[in-house]
């Protein structure tokens, strides 16, 4: 039998009602004759309580300990899906994580996977068992204590399932009926991608578009699992929402796959910074150490050994990234005339595998924003895709203008 | 280390502040010098929770994922208490009944338990944890599923390690006090017992007083578990609660150790019954298909063949009672004059391990309820205990009576 896997995250299984639309879903796969691996989230709202119990606990807790508390939601929840299932005369049965056994190492909150054993799961297949209903987001570490993924674990896990048991697809339904070409609440004219490449999907993850988890994209990419992403909320059928896929599967493509934002950016130039060897190093050592997530990073050609060196941050960390460059200025590890924050900023980027044969892209970009009148502040780019900082006052207008001008609301 | 069971009901964890005040009781323990294992119930209210949703998902469910979902709410609890723990700097881990492993048999939802192996929870006491915290009711089968131990599951997990790691004590802490004489709310001299013997607490606990399910007194007897009832409402003390015990550990006793009752009793009479050997299997074979819960019997002497027979059930299933017995007559299997159905009687009884040695405790029973103008209807002895069944109006005088018969009031 082929196999499938079907995720359903929090909001999918958030009561009785929705478990039960699920696994009417999960039916109409058992239907065309599929083995199905069924991964689920907690019911929404759930492992919040979990969480917020445990801080309220312990601030500094165990990690160990909290993993064996935050993971009982995932349990109850496959445990009602396989009644339900059996409820509609199919023959189904729950797994937690340490069940299967889905190994992994021993880094509580955040583990790996290491290995899922196919043997027990597959016997029961043989058997006749046709829905495996798998408690997301745990697996058990080397030293038998239950483990958690951490963030998107529900996501990577099902990815991994599908990779075990070599699955023809691995479904993932959530709140969204698929990948769009930008956020349809900024740009009316945003079109559902029937596919997209993998190193695109990265992309716009790692961007803001919050579909789906930056580590299961890569894990499908490394195993080559096809994942689609779908609404639970729509009707059933085969062409429902976005396949994130092999690059060689998408026939024809745009240049431009899609156009991606970040609202909430921050800008900090370091004028005229004493230029020498190691002097990257000694600027982005102290932020990384405060804890500052820097996004662009751009350096000025130096004139008479200085340099303006600039780079950005979520806007929320801009004070504790002045503080670290001040205190390293201070130590004497690096030396600058002025610092200047602009804390006004947006990034919006256009993504696509298209560019790479597609040559003027990034003209194009360029001329559409200045036809728009918006000035570009940083630019930086790579092989797949071109980002800018801009005024954030410009950003819909830029989102707006980019699709229209590389015609994405037009399939290729 | 000498070693000490601590069990906490679902009220007592109800929260995390109630889960903090619990912890503290543990505290004291371990700064006595005790290797403490801890069993815990649910926060109340969860169980319950996730009943309703099973209920609700599966009303014929499979009682392998009824068990899986359940017990999820006791692990909540035992990472929380061991979190609680490890924040006053006592070395605590949690641990589910599949990790001690707490084997049991394949009866989901009332599974026994067949063997506690110590090693791993007593290799980690030998490293230097202080405290284990054991999420009750729940084990595993050997088919490596979640097995539930069914209603009174914790307080017989802890009294079964009690037993497997020979603790000195085994303290069931809960929102009572103690065992009393008799109800305090029927009687205000009630008063508490520092100790009762097994055999008396499980008369007690089957007459309705709900300190402690029977199956764990049943347990605690066969393993000479001291068993210690006591609230986790009230100032730790060493003489609080009550010590149920072995007989031999009661240095001198009343010959009345307490007062029970069962307030919603039915009396069905079957006049003239044709008897002849194995009538009483006829008779009640079919009440007990029936799912009538029948307690007291009792045959008067037979005349020209004929006999009546009495027994008591509770009054919600007398129904169901008189519909069994009228179709094992039609059926022809038994054959009577009349059946006559009194809902409106009370069970009350005296119980105490004493009276073997004391003579006259039913007639001083008799007297003091005939001193009160209480005619009794159906009398039945054991050796530790007389019940009689009398009118229910009457049932708060007769225990009050009996109570002052017997100087219950007053220690021995």
């Amino acid at each position: 039998m082929p196999t499938l896997v079907m995720k359903f995250g929090g909001t999918s299984v958030a009561n009785i009602d929705r478990i039960a639309r699920a696994a009417k879903r999960v039916g109409l796969e058992v239907a065309k004759g599929y083995d199905v691996i069924v991964i689920v989230s907690a019911m929404s709202g759930k492992t919040n309580e979990l969480v917020g119990w445990v801080d309220e606990t312990s601030p500094l807790y165990d990690a160990r300990e909290y993993d064996a508390v935050v993971s009982s939601g995932e349990n109850v929840t496959a445990g009602l899906m396989a009644l339900r299932l059996q409820e509609m005369d199919i023959p189904a049965r729950s797994w937690q994580g340490w069940q299967v056994p889905l190994k992994t190492n021993s880094a509580h909150g955040a583990a790996r996977i290491e290995e899922i054993p196919t043997e027990n799961i597959n016997r029961k297949f043989a058997e006749g068992m046709k829905v495996a209903v798998v408690a997301g987001f745990q697996g058990i570490s080397p030293e038998g204590r239950i483990t958690t993924l951490g963030r998107g674990g529900s996501d990577t896990t099902a990815v991994a399932f599908a990779a075990a048991f070599g699955a023809e697809r691995c479904d993932i339904y959530t709140d969204v009926d698929g990948v769009y070409t930008t956020d349809p609440r900024i740009c009316d004219k945003a079109r559902k991608l029937d596919k997209i490449a993998f190193e695109e999907m990265l992309e716009l993850a790692s961007l803001g578009a919050k579909v789906l988890q930056t580590r299961s994209v890569e894990l499908a990419m490394r195993y080559k699992v096809r994942l689609r992403v779908l609404s639970s909320f729509e009707e059933p059928s085969d062409t429902a929402g976005t396949l994130v896929c092999d690059e060689e599967d998408i026939m024809e493509s745009n240049a431009v796959a899609g156009v991606a934002y970040s609202r909430e950016e921050a800008k900090v130039t370091l004028l005229a910074v004493a230029d020498r060897p190691g002097i990257a190093a000694a600027i982005f050592g102290p932020l990384a150490e405060a804890g500052v997530n820097v996004d662009m990073i751009v350096q000025n050609i130096a004139e008479d050994g200085r340099t303006d060196m600039t780079f950005s941050c979520p806007v929320n960390e801009w004070i504790r990234a002045e503080k670290a460059v001040k205190e390293a200025a201070a130590s004497g590890a690096i030396s600058f005339q002025d610092l200047v924050v602009d804390h006004d900023v947006a990034k919006v980027s256009v993504v696509g595998i298209g560019m790479r044969s597609h040559a003027g892209v990034a003209a194009q970009m360029f001329r559409a924003l200045a036809t728009e009148g918006i000035n570009i502040k940083v630019i930086t780019t790579s092989e797949i895709k071109i980002s800018v900082l801009i005024d954030r006052k410009y950003m819909e207008l830029a989102v707006q203008a980019l699709h229209d001008a590389f015609d994405l609301d037009k399939a290729a």
